[in-house]
């Protein structure tokens, strides 16, 4: 078949069904599902609760082919889906992509491509049961992404944090952004480029935060500040952060130096508070609770103005990304 | 809120958490899910079996702004979701959207997308339990259908058909198709040019073919020869097909006229046998079974060669569309 043989060949060359194959993936990675990958549609097992979300990056908006790679963009589509999953307190199980491609796309930036999606998948435990191809002027990628909950298990949503609370998150925040900065600065090789790239999604944290009590959860996509805002407004709560408290990558000041930053030190705390699409879990704590190893207590959640938001006792306001009108900063 | 407000308002001036609001649509679509749409997933309840298909369709591959309206952008895409789970023999009960758009897309836009996408899952059965949103530079809406099957019931695959088992359909394929060439035609407005802009999905017979004891069940996407020819090489068998008993919609007639086809009748019939994306459900009977309502046979199964059919008694290759290499006719 194709795979094998002639990578070169364009997807309109070889038709969809070779496609389809390619992005199907190894064949080892089936499950045990009662119909997977290849039917009209994937028929799962019985499951006491199943958690799904969908989301997709697009061309232009999520990435660019001249600073990506095939395997990212497969990588990323699937991590930040995962993520999701992971941030209502469940593992993801399962992953479904519907790719498009424009017509010239090459056999070999599909086998990429798929590699990524596939290689993410199994990084985060879950396998791919299903697909759509299609062409289109630019390249898009969507994933639906599945988990379950154990019978009577709670999900953990973003509306549950009460004033008392413990504000505790995963990871080091803005890095994904300071990578983002040294890319369109022509530094397109390093750690934290490579995490804008393709987020590293704490794989079983989210379990964890259930198992430990957890009263909210969420991943930070938007910004440290928006998302931990989405959360204290949907729970009517206010949330105070910790200056000295936050988890800050020492790369990051690095980077505010590299790039020239007039004051690396604001630059280094607009990236934590602002900076978008790391996709460490957020959540909230109860005093009983005992905070899960991996996440760092920045803050505490109070009775105050539904989705206030203080730095050390200050109101600050959420910058970070917004879907509709782009980044409020640099993007 | 916006919704009432200020129609003329474009994405990019409103924020994602509006757009995300109007495309939420009603509250009282809500389901007593766990978790239903505006946390990082949905949760949905206990289930013996979850059917789960993604795909998604693209401005400019599979609709132009200026040939379609935005409620029907919206309905199309739900439509062939549903579809592809009614094809497993199951119903559809949530549907998942991710949207992309152009910034300058007007708030009023997005309304009608949004009263297309939750009309057409509300028509079948479905309500939407989550969504994404996201800036593009053109349009894409990307549909994940979720249906369940009853403890103990069988999902119907494409590879179960039996020498001796008949073939049936739904509706009347090559309306979709020749609706398109009349569009193209310079007549936008007819019964066949609305099929071809949202496809009637028939709600409730796969799970009646399902009930019926049928072998195999997919939905006519691809056109009839190619999906039959699908299901005939999943299974390892051919298919033999009757021209007299193919339901054919006298509009058809009338619009090879009306196009001056030079051969009218052939032309009616590369519509029957390879117009795509009408979304009738084609099955296979055991001879045992009863056809369900609604469902005519036009031919039968038979050993032979795997994935060939023929049309009163000769080979008949299939064209019809292929994702990647786009149609093999006009498109």
């Amino acid at each position: 078949m194709t795979r094998a043989k002639d990578r070169s060949a364009t997807v309109s060359e070889v038709g969809e069904a070779e496609v389809l194959e390619v992005l199907r993936g190894p064949a080892e990675q089936h499950t045990d599902d009662p119909v997977g990958n290849g039917d009209d549609a994937a028929v799962l097992g019985p499951s006491a609760a199943t958690v799904v979300t969908t989301d997709m990056v697009v061309e232009g908006t999520h990435f660019r082919l001249d600073l990506t790679t095939w395997g990212d963009i497969g990588r990323r589509a699937v991590a930040q889906n995962v993520s999701d999953v992971l941030a209502m307190g469940a593992d993801c199980s399962r992953v479904l992509v519907a790719v498009a491609v424009p017509g010239e796309t090459s056999m070999e930036q599909i086998a990429r491509l798929s590699e990524g999606i596939h290689g993410e998948a199994a990084r985060s435990g879950a396998v791919v049961v299903g697909g759509d191809f299609t062409r289109a002027d630019l390249v898009v990628v969507g994933v639906t992404a599945i988990g379950t909950l154990p019978d009577g298990a709670r999900p953990l949503r973003i509306d549950g944090a009460a004033p008392g609370d413990r504000v505790a998150l995963t990871g080091e925040p803005g890095r994904s952004e300071a990578g983002l900065a040294l890319i369109l600065s022509g530094r397109p090789d390093g750690v934290l480029q490579q995490t804008y790239r393709v987020p590293v999604t704490p794989i079983g944290s989210g379990r964890a935060a259930r198992l430990a009590g957890a009263s909210a959860l969420t991943d930070v996509s938007d910004g440290l500040l928006r998302d931990l805002a989405g959360v204290a407004r949907a729970s009517g709560v206010a949330a105070d952060l910790v200056r000295r408290d936050l988890p800050v990558d020492p790369l990051l000041a690095e980077a505010a130096a590299v790039l020239g930053a007039p004051d690396p030190g604001a630059r280094v705390l607009e990236w934590v508070l602002d900076g978008g699409e790391d996709h460490g879990l957020l959540g909230t704590f109860p005093p009983s609770a005992t905070i899960p190893p991996g996440f760092t207590v920045i803050g505490r959640i109070r009775a105050g103005e539904p989705g206030e938001v203080t730095l050390d006792g200050r109101p600050r306001v959420p910058g970070g990304w917004d879907s509709a009108r782009g980044a409020s900063a640099m993007r």
